[in-house]
């Protein structure tokens, strides 16, 4: 497997466009759309939130059934959240327009939204959005990196990767465009990530491939704790690349599954050091765990805490702090077994051990903690199992940006 | 019941006092002595995280079992948290020391520290503060109030509350003081809270008061979702009052669990509105749920999301993120039933209701928003439990605070 460079556009088939359609954002790219001519099989994890958006309640029910699929539309500004029967009207609306401007079922055109929530789209902007962009379908390494600009909301970056490996001898491609920022704590996926390939895959494999490699890669990332009410992430995949088909467990889906894997950890990294306001990107690694399952929810925890977070922003070594958050995490243990240090690109610090406090050299501490990535390195001693999470640092600049956001 | 000035000097009995010990800090009060000639019953709830401070433990096992308590020993500045053998041989010194001072047994001697974690304490400086307040233990309200004084670490003001009741025509008092602002979402209690009443009650049922009173008191408040590992809310009952001794529910112990929940209620909403970096008391009512614990778990979720707390800092009705939060809370809903409207001493707006968002005026709602208490309400209108929390918004400040509080 090796990177290569583009987003949604590098795999065989696939097209995007862009636009300005003025949805609620002036003078930038707010709306996307992701085409495939060949039929794609889809698979997709969405928020586990109660209240879920209009769009996700309509591609819940197209990813989980098997019919083909041909495209992705998605606008930034407006989340198209808590709109009542309107919202879901425009949603098949905006769905159709698509649908018929290429040639294909409504049904086959998913449907993505990030912004405010509680307020009404402007059918008219969409339309005439999807207008442009349906006669502006490309290929071109650009227009997927149009395609991620488009889809920001708060991010300071536009998100995408590419990565080219081996199915049974025939080289296959995929890539992936994400928007994250605020509102980030993704329990079934992140805000909005969009994979596509051009691999030959069965629908239940994809589906359960995604479903195995977003524990490990979205679902360990947090910006805020808040679990948004649009989180979906989508991966089609319209098998261009000639492979076998994959439609058991194996060597080939192996493959397939190690190159999703690759995508997604690259992607939420991504999303979590380009947290609202982050100046840092904070790892919390846990191994000698119990379980898998502690492992996960004792990293998260530690990456979740405020204080964490600010402490990794004031560049000081309070490691009490992730200490507590270990211990409110959920999971039993005994503090006594802890070791804890803290690592960067600048060297690493040990902090604690078999229940004690370690001295250590101020000075350098802070300089380990002022780099772009800190790494939180804990040891439980009580089992085999790692996990890692990532987070970022809490800074004035959260509190500006959504003390700010909407009004 | 009347509220009455004063804190926890105001029952019969109980003295207290306070100093400057440099644990820590300079130049201000850090130490605090609490002390009952006459035996008190004694019960306590502490922190569930399972890193605990040394005195958690050592407070735990006192208040469980039935053995006379007479004092109450804190401190600010150092936690006395992961702080291994050593610090759990500092606890103990520090109450043998109040013991013999005051004449009674080092196990009758309750101990608090609140502060930095993972930083030893200087016993000379613990000993030399003892000394001092030994020296000078009054029942003057100035008293109470200086120990309140001495407990705070980031809290901007003192807090403390007293009432007078009457149980069997016996005219008792209770009286508590409180230290929160950071670290605070307590899962049994809050970061230090000591309850002092002259009522004589049995120690089983002062146990079942305290344990019930603080599921709806303590156990409401949030600031940053921080539980921390020194969480301890104490009640001392010397009886003194004279009323006949509560052995069993009825009126009395009736008229007791009101006093305890009038005092615990106040003392809970003076945390968060003190909150570290706090500008505004965010309260959260939610009813028509379908459970006590339901109403509990989304009026908790709504004042600890960073969104909505940063959307009251910013004034701004953005009240998608307080039916986001909703969302995520775990409680199964129809968000189709919920109606939302926010509240404030200047007013109230209604928001959402029946699935759709309703249309307000932006202008009046920012000046609802600007109030010192601003008040979310949500109906779930599909039961009849209600409950209500309480938060603080999220603050430049906070992360200053946090982000230098160590360093």
């Amino acid at each position: 497997m090796k990177e290569i460079q583009g987003g949604v556009t590098a795999a065989k088939g696939f097209k995007a466009a862009s636009c300005e359609a003025g949805i609620k954002y002036k003078n930038r790219k707010d709306m996307l759309l992701i085409f495939s001519e060949s039929p794609c099989t889809a698979a997709g994890v969405f928020t586990s939130n109660v209240v879920k958006a209009a769009p996700v309640m309509w591609d819940k029910e197209i990813c989980g059934g098997i019919d083909a699929v041909h495209a992705i539309v998605g606008n930034s500004g407006i989340a198209n959240a808590c709109t009542g029967q309107e919202g879901k009207d425009i949603c098949e609306k905006t769905a159709a327009t698509v649908g018929e401007l290429l040639g294909v079922p409504k049904n086959s055109v998913l449907v993505a939204s990030t912004g405010v929530i509680g307020m009404q789209m402007n059918m008219d902007a969409v339309v005439s959005g999807i207008d442009k962009m349906a006669m502006n379908l490309s290929d071109s390494i650009e227009a997927g990196t149009g395609a991620a600009e488009a889809i920001m909301t708060t991010d300071t970056h536009s998100k995408e990767a590419a990565v080219e490996f081996e199915i049974g001898g025939v080289i296959c491609k995929m890539g992936a465009l994400a928007k994250g920022s605020g509102m980030i704590h993704p329990n079934m996926c992140t805000m909005l990530s969009f994979v596509t390939t051009d691999v030959a895959i069965s629908h239940d494999l994809l589906q359960k491939a995604l479903k195995n490699v977003v524990q490990d890669t979205f679902n360990m990332i947090s910006v805020d704790g808040d679990m948004s009410t649009n989180d979906s992430l989508m991966v089609l995949a319209n098998g261009e690349a000639g492979n076998k088909e994959i439609i058991e467990e194996g060597k080939d889906y192996d493959e397939f599954v190690a190159a999703l894997f690759s995508i997604c950890e690259k992607m939420a990294r991504m999303l979590a050091g380009d947290g609202e306001g982050a100046t840092a990107l904070f790892t919390a690694n846990v191994c000698g765990a119990k379980s898998k399952e502690d492992a996960r929810v004792l990293a998260k925890s530690v990456i979740c805490s405020s204080l964490t977070k600010a402490m990794i922003y004031g560049h000081d070594a309070n490691f009490g702090r992730i200490l507590c958050a270990l211990g409110y995490s959920g999971v039993s243990f005994d503090p006594e077994r802890i070791e804890l240090s803290i690592e960067s690109s600048a060297g690493k610090v040990d902090l604690f051990k078999k229940g004690e406090p370690l001295s250590f050299d101020e000075e350098y501490a802070t300089k380990v903690l002022s780099e772009k990535e800190v790494i939180a390195k804990v040891n439980m001693n009580e089992g085999c199992c790692e996990a890692t999470a990532w987070g970022c640092d809490l800074t004035y600049d959260y509190v500006k940006i959504n003390a700010d956001y909407r009004s």
